[in-house]
């Protein structure tokens, strides 16, 4: 890991009013682990909306998730989610779905509501069949073994070597606003629309339509600018939950709005980056900023270009500022632009100018800013006024390694 | 290595007449090695045509290459090509051009020809300028060192652990007609109309315009079907030379030309593939056929989304039938499939029927092809009609090393 992943104290995480959280071991893959979260949402008022992944292998608890939440009214709110790891019921064609839905039906007897109120997401192996059966007898556990945010997050990771938990306290119109949210996710992370699993509880007050354009905006600021391998997930799905147990209604275009989109987005970026911090096999977090570029299309483009080239990975590894491969990467992302403008600098230190080695350069400079653990390649294309951040993470031996073993 | 690659005995491999090969030790960046070789075309009525990389970021000989090849006449043809290793003469701006134009001065004064009728290439490190000064104090010892095609292919080896030589003789109207070549290459594969470097020469007569088209086509079905890791080079040509050593006109349309291009294939997919087989790190090689597409691009996109997914490369090279990945890999390739409509096999063993995992399906067989060095996964669409196959192969601890330890 690059750098130590900042889990938060526990006084510096919020419960959010109107959100119950709960675990158990079901031995859906493995004995002897958290496998299984119940999200119970208290209050009938509650907002829920979701981004899920696009791609078309999408798991079986997407597309339950998508007609459940195409189904939600001021009647029939969202009540629950139900979350497992070590399965990710994907590629299982209807009997996936069949389950899929079976287990929405368990948790709606058990909390006496309607399978239509309950979300289900599943992550871990593909192409496996759901064991069903061992998910339904985990339920009630789940249901009475009240957890934090902490345990929740423990409770959802797969080849994660930590938890990922972010939480902000704001103050809106005198009024105590709380945001927390937990991820996973260290391989088959290149979002697209969402991550492989973000769930961000608010007690605010945000009305649905409203909830729908946040997530969508949120998630493009942070989930959907992280990648480790550029595997798009079968699973990804970011949920944003609003249970209104606070007074203030941030509606469209007012100061209040802004100032909890703020927060809301830096937690869901603090959440992101904690999955490339803990990418499968990284030593270093790599931010890639592309300014000037002549539109987002070509920014986002360049700037992941490079971040899914394993030459540029492998040459982060090694501290080697065998830079020239940062050069072959743009020029292969796929649309035109004026590579002779290019500026580029890895830190503070300048490598490239007007599209070439610059004069000045020293390979002992290169050398220097290569060792560093938090490394910024700044493009400047000089072509135009968009830009774009992504984050990634180098490619090592242990990459290999944990992909080589991850269902022994 | 997956498999041995196969290296053809002295007798198998034919000399072009024509066609002089030289090398020399120019220590443009190792000592000791060949990293010089000078082609040189005796006759003058040999036509020569190229394709070179789609990279934007393509490197100062290649533009120098493209420009000469477009002042080509009959009265001023190629007389020869010069190849350096160790350094790639990429990302050099307008002092690259200017090595690689007084690389052209030299060979020039040297064999008492234009310029224009020398094309310069150059592969290695990117981002360095070129040692002009040794590259040219090689020269008289590559013009007098008379080489085979085995030199030859050593001499233009980075990466590479062997030489790649492929060559055939075929009998088109009552006549003996020859064709040799060499490649090189191993990492930053992903041709884009070319591959990192590959020269065939035929004592064939083509004329300059059917040669033009054949070897744009002779690439789509070769090198232009392969990938290590996803990166296009900045360096990717591929050259074919005719000498015109023999009398049969080899016209549009015709049944000779048909034979004859049907060799020609048959050699170069034996380069590319070699390169496959050498790939850095590589322990597997991997076929991938994609049939009953929608369309040819889709097939295409279908196999290299499999080919690049880090995630499917590590599975294949821990022999793990995680075939999910495979799935994944497929529903993210950027375009739409009806994926419900799949079948997948790998070798003979059927994993997937109507998109999800066939009932009959049993792991222990997945797991035996997954032993396998050679594997194929065959996927049918069962949407339309145009298929096409792509040649690549496992991500490994070795690639990780050898790309962590490139300049050092």
């Amino acid at each position: 890991m690059p750098t130590p992943i900042d889990i938060p104290s526990p006084n510096q995480v919020y419960a959010i009013k109107g959100v119950k959280l709960g675990i158990a071991q079901a031995h859906i893959r493995k004995p002897n682990r958290n496998d299984v979260l119940l999200i119970e949402l208290l209050n009938n008022k509650t907002t829920v909306s979701g981004v899920f992944t696009q791609n078309l292998f999408c798991a079986a608890p997407v597309k339950i998730c998508k007609q459940h939440l195409q189904k939600t009214s001021q009647n029939q709110s969202i009540k629950a989610l139900l979350i497992n790891t070590g399965n990710a019921n994907a590629g299982t064609g209807l009997i996936g779905e069949k389950n899929a839905l079976a287990s929405c039906v368990a948790v709606a007897n058990l909390l006496q509501i309607k399978p239509e109120q309950v979300l289900p997401f599943s992550t871990g192996v593909i192409l496996e069949h759901l064991p069903i059966d061992r998910l339904i007898a985990g339920l009630p556990n789940a249901h009475q073994n009240q957890a934090s945010w902490f345990d929740a997050a423990g409770a959802i990771m797969t080849t994660d070597t930590c938890i990922k938990v972010a939480s902000k306290r704001i103050e809106i119109n005198g009024e105590a606003i709380h945001i927390s949210g937990i991820s996973k996710g260290a391989g088959m992370i290149k979002p697209n629309m969402a991550t492989m699993l973000g769930f961000i509880a608010t007690d605010a007050c945000i009305e649905q339509s409203m909830l729908n354009q946040l997530v969508k905006e949120v998630a493009d600021e942070s989930f959907n600018c992280i990648t480790v391998d550029g595997d798009t997930s079968t699973n990804d799905s970011f949920i944003l939950i609003a249970t209104h147990e606070t007074n203030t209604q941030l509606e469209e275009n007012t100061e209040y709005l802004a100032i909890f989109k703020q927060a809301l987005v830096e937690v869901a970026q603090d959440l992101a980056k904690k999955i490339i911090a803990d990418g499968e096999g990284a030593t270093k977090f790599i931010t890639i900023d592309v300014k000037q570029a002549p539109n987002k299309q070509i920014a986002k483009q360049v700037a992941y270009a490079i971040a899914h080239s394993p030459l540029v990975k492998t040459a982060f590894f090694a501290s080697d500022p065998n830079l020239g491969r940062i050069l072959a990467a743009i020029g292969n992302n796929g649309s035109f632009i004026k590579v002779e403008k290019i500026s580029m600098w890895i830190n503070q230190v300048l490598v490239v100018s007007n599209g070439g080695l610059d004069a000045n350069y020293l390979e002992l400079d290169g050398q220097k800013a290569m060792k560093e653990t938090n490394i910024t390649i700044t493009l400047d294309l000089a072509q135009g006024i968009e830009k774009a951040t992504v984050w990634t993470c180098d490619l090592s031996h242990d990459y290999v390694s944990i992909n080589a073993d991850y269902r022994s």
